[in-house]
């Protein structure tokens, strides 16, 4: 393949005809195929269907001596905060279970920083004049709405192969307006990429000029390796009391990925004294999260040793369509010069960079030829790329097949657009 | 029984000696019973084992096209809002299917009406310098304490067995800093009464001042009758809308008294308009409530004809319970001119009114002798009662022959307390 740099504006014209009559072509196909969201595919959720059997009686309810179908734990059953806290390597005393949704502790994290204020809070951030949150981008677009919903200004730091720039970060958080930042610290969304033991030390020993600075630390991949065996991962927790910061990290993750994403389990991971402020402010909104949901995912998923056996089954499905994207990229857009990409070996995304001022383009353009992608510049706050270059690849759901024709849809595009670009200059 | 009115000096001194006698006697029985919290019993818990093998296979997730399972369906399943819809008579289109607790969506509700504003706000409550609340008193501490925790001003308004005290509340409601008022309009907590038709209309034909006024109208025992039919109530959302109110009332219900309280399916029902405003808000902190949960309850309880079936084995164990109460009641202190209490054919709760200036000695007295009530003062805002005299009584969680020892324990400390009083003057 010659890079499209080298090529005459004729030779461009030739190449754009070329690409826009396989385009039209897969528009007469018809396709409707989704890579937006990072949804696990029906054949991963039949790897649990254990689950839905848990309970045979009402004895099976019981554990620990507490009837999981009544009110009361609050901050969830034993077994599950003991779970949890194998899992992400800290102490159960640290764990406050929750329900289905992880977004939901993080959304309550926020929404309680802004009402009632956090631990170390001198005033709740309504009544601030200014709140600012560190957004690491490319991103998870949810995260960001979250902070944008209670009017925070985002400021975009550019997100590196060994995570977040630390030298911005460590000047930016001089700002003692600046309340958190959001991390997806291992596979992160969307490049994949996993924090560097450097960065994730530099970060716990950030010194914020706010006292109640917020690490959000949605290690929603925690156990997410597809192509290679568990890689270990600090505890953060740890990493910051040792650094002297011991309340300012909130970890979350959930068993959305592992079991199953509409109905799954929860937890969010702080200090003990973070863990007794926030249990007295959520126990005005709740008795407790569903107990029952907690002990059918401990009694399915065991342990960490455990778990780990039903993510290499999940990895097994996972890897296959990855490969398929890295393939295809490979082979439609690897040495035109036109697009880059990430190859991560674990999570749920990859991010596709197309050519600067083309992932506009190259989304309606998909969008026209039936693949829906995750909108481009979503993943930036306020949905605005600088670039207008990331795009979001969420292969988890098509299967094989119909993934490598959305891929073909997508290289494609990815074509087509640049060959447009590079004509009207 | 000899009213105590009518006792010479002596003759008190005499029963109080007999009363701190019998007293000693049951505290050293070593006690230790429960009626503090509305909690269902074991008994009623097994009534409903069969919602715990509802899920076979796979296939037992689809409902509707749609796979239970995985993200999705923000609002709820279909299906599920067409059944609280029949249970509540309203539209399904008026429904959002929320988690295993009503509190947290009237939660919810409240703390965006403070971060975001409601729908007809003309700015976040968070921005005004004074919101104030009604609070039909004696009420539900847990209401209480939402708005209480968010700073809101509560304002008393006295429960008559019609309902709050119309004639004030339509008055309070002229101050455009009050800002709402709960209601339980069904067996309300604690007294047990139902709202009379009149109060209900004249609570939708409201004219507040404050555009973004929220009936908060938690129906929380809609079909919880244990000693009568199920009495039809007025669907709260047609009498707004025919009043020109259609914004004015959120209401609430759950599942936790009629399958499993920890891990019940609760929902929110309002206008079309107040259910897109929410759910845009709620999309931002959670992509779906427990889907899995939803389709487990709607295939239990199928519909209302089957679930009021299940409500009628609910009230078998539940009227024996609550039938104790009002005889130990009757025959421990009836005539006694010391007491009075309500006698509700449905709900969770009765009201005892002892002498004033008592409730937080019986309570103690209770304690002592290792009988829990419900804090003295806690069904009124801030957990002070002006009279010291209402005592909610729990009858559900216990067992009849506990709940027999729990009451001699009362009645003697109502006695007792009420002596001690009496004698002080």
């Amino acid at each position: 393949m010659i890079p499209y740099s080298e090529l005459t504006p004729v030779e461009l014209e030739k190449q754009m005809e070329a690409e826009r009559e396989r385009f039209e072509a897969y528009k007469k196909a018809g396709l409707k195929l989704n890579m937006a969201r990072g949804k696990p595919s029906t054949e991963q959720l039949d790897l649990v269907s254990d689950i839905l059997t848990i309970f045979a009686s009402p004895e099976d309810c019981f554990v620990d001596g507490v009837d999981a179908r009544n009110y009361g734990e609050l901050s969830g059953l034993q077994c599950a905060k003991n779970y949890w806290a194998e899992l992400l390597g800290c102490q159960a005393e640290e764990i406050f279970v929750g329900g289905n949704a992880s977004l939901t502790l993080m959304y309550d994290t926020i929404s309680k920083a802004y009402t009632h204020g956090l631990l170390r809070s001198e005033k709740p951030w309504c009544k601030l004049d200014k709140v600012k949150f560190l957004c690491p981008a490319p991103g998870y677009d949810r995260h960001f709405l979250v902070t944008e919903s209670f009017g925070a200004e985002l400021i975009t730091v550019p997100m590196l192969p060994t995570g977040p720039d630390m030298d911005l970060v460590e000047e930016l958080v001089k700002d003692p307006a600046v309340k958190g930042m959001w991390c997806v610290p291992k596979y992160s969304n969307p490049d994949g990429y996993t924090y560097s033991d450097e960065t994730i030390g530099r970060i716990a020993h950030l010194k914020p000029a706010a006292p109640d600075f917020a690490l959000m630390w949605d290690n929603a991949y925690c156990v997410h390796e597809f192509d290679s065996a568990f890689q270990p991962f600090a505890d953060i927790l740890t990493l910051c009391r040792e650094a002297g910061n011991p309340d300012m990290v909130y970890e979350f993750a959930s068993t959305s990925k592992m079991t199953l994403p509409g109905a799954g389990m929860s937890c969010l991971a702080a200090s003990k004294e973070n863990i007794a402020y926030l249990t007295k402010l959520i126990g005005v909104q709740i008795i407790s999260y569903d107990k029952m949901n907690q002990l059918r995912h401990v009694r399915f998923l065991q342990d960490k040793a455990h778990t780990l056996k039903l993510m290499a089954r999940h990895g097994e499905i996972l890897r296959p369509k990855f490969q398929t994207v890295y393939e295809k990229l490979q082979k439609e857009v690897g040495g035109l010069g036109i697009a880059r990409w990430t190859e991560p070996k674990g999570g749920y995304f990859v991010s596709l960079y197309a050519m600067p001022g083309t992932a506009k383009r190259v989304w309606a353009l998909c969008k026209e030829a039936g693949v829906i992608l995750t909108g481009a510049g979503a993943t930036y706050p306020y949905g605005v790329d600088p670039e207008d270059s990331n795009l979001r690849i969420a292969p988890s759901f098509p299967p094989v097949h119909e993934l490598e024709q959305a891929m073909d849809v997508l290289c494609c595009a990815v074509r087509l657009a640049a060959l447009e670009k590079l004509l009207e200059k």
